[in-house]
C-alpha cells in the first residue's frame, strides 16, 4: 500500500496511538489501514472409495493437482465460498457437507476452511482447471500435488475413512509435501 | 475504497475479464482491489466451574460483556491470535487450547474462529476493557452481553460442559441474544 485509498493522498508507516505494531496510516484523512489475512475456502468431493481433484490451469503451480479452493468473498459463509469453488473449478455439486480441515499459514497470511461433502452428480471444469478427475487412494499422483495442504488433507482423509472418523483439524502445513516432491527444506 | 492503493488514480467499479462480480479496479495500472472477509479469533477462558468474560471499554456495545477476541493479524496463526486477545483484554494466559466454535457473519463480511483454554494464573484488563470477571453458569448477565456469538457461545459451553463433549461447530449467529436482550428481529 502506497496510497489512502479513502483520499489518494500517500501514506506513512507508523505505530498509531493505542496500537504496537507499524500500520499504513493517512496524514491526511488519519484512516488506518490495516492489513489482514484471507481466508480461503475449498471442499473435497468423495465418491464412494474416490476422490475429486482438479488440475491447475493458472499459475502458480500450473498442470498440478489441487482440491476446489479459492479466496472467500465478502457476503457469502465459508461453506457458500467452498461450494462456489467447487462448482466454479470443478463443475461439481456437493451434499453432506461437513467442515473437515483448517490450516494456518502465517508467512503468506492466509487461513484455509476446507469441507468435506458426497459430489452430487456429474463434474467437469472452469477456466482455472484443466483437467478433472475422480482417484481413488492408490491413484494419487502425490508427486503432482499443487500444494503442501492438499498432501496433508489427502493424507488424513485416507486414515480417517479406515477409521469412519472424520475430526475436523487444525495446523500449519506438515513438511510432507515437500519430501513427496523432492523439495528440500530449510534446515 | 475510491483511490489506487498502489498509485493514487481514482479506482473503477467494474466486472475484471474472467470474474463475475464487481470490483474495485485501477484504470492506470489495472490492479484489481479485492474486498475479503475478515478473521476475528479470540479465547474462551475457563477457570473449573467459571468462564472468565471483559466488560468492553470501546463500542460497539462498551460496557457489555464479552469473549476475548478481535482481528486475526497478518503472521500470526488463527490460536497465535486468540492468545494474543486473551492477553490484551484480559491480562490473561490459557492453557490447553482447543478449537471450539466458528461463526459465519456474512452482512459484516466476518468469520470468527474460537478456541476454549483453561485460564492459567492470574487475570486483569488492558485498554480495551473496563473490567475483566469470572462467571459461574448462574450468574452469567445473558442481557449483558455485546454480541449475539457470545450468547451462542456460552450457551453451548455450559450445555457441552454436561456432556463432557466439545463438538466443534459452524454456524451462523442465532436469534438467541436478540431474545435475551429484547431487540425485536426483522420478520
Amino acid at each position: 500500500m502506497k496510497y489512502c485509498s479513502d483520499c489518494g493522498t500517500e501514506v506513512v508507516k507508523k505505530i498509531p496511538v493505542d496500537d504496537d505494531r507499524l500500520r499504513f496510516v493517512c496524514p491526511l484523512c488519519e484512516i488506518t489501514h490495516y492489513q489482514n489475512p484471507k481466508v480461503v475456502v475449498g471442499c473435497l468431493p468423495t465418491a464412494g472409495q474416490q476422490i475429486l481433484l482438479c488440475r491447475r490451469a493458472i499459475e502458480p503451480r500450473i498442470g498440478y493437482w489441487t482440491i476446489p479452493a479459492g479466496f472467500m468473498e465478502n457476503g457469502e459463509t465459508m461453506l457458500d465460498g467452498a461450494l462456489r469453488e467447487t462448482r466454479e473449478e470443478a463443475a461439481a455439486k456437493v451434499k453432506g457437507e461437513t467442515l473437515y480441515r483448517l490450516f494456518d499459514i502465517p508467512h503468506i497470511n492466509q487461513v484455509y476452511v476446507l469441507y468435506l461433502g458426497e459430489l452430487d452428480g456429474d463434474f467437469g471444469i472452469g477456466p482455472e482447471t484443466l483437467e478433472s478427475r475422480l482417484f481413488s487412494e492408490d491413484e494419487i499422483p502425490w508427486t503432482e500435488l499443487a500444494f503442501p495442504i492438499v498432501t496433508d488433507v489427502l493424507t488424513e482423509y485416507f486414515k480417517d475413512r479406515k477409521t469412519g472418523k472424520f475430526p475436523i483439524r487444525v495446523s500449519i502445513p506438515s513438511p510432507l509435501w515437500a519430501k513427496h516432491v523432492g523439495w528440500k527444506l530449510p534446515t
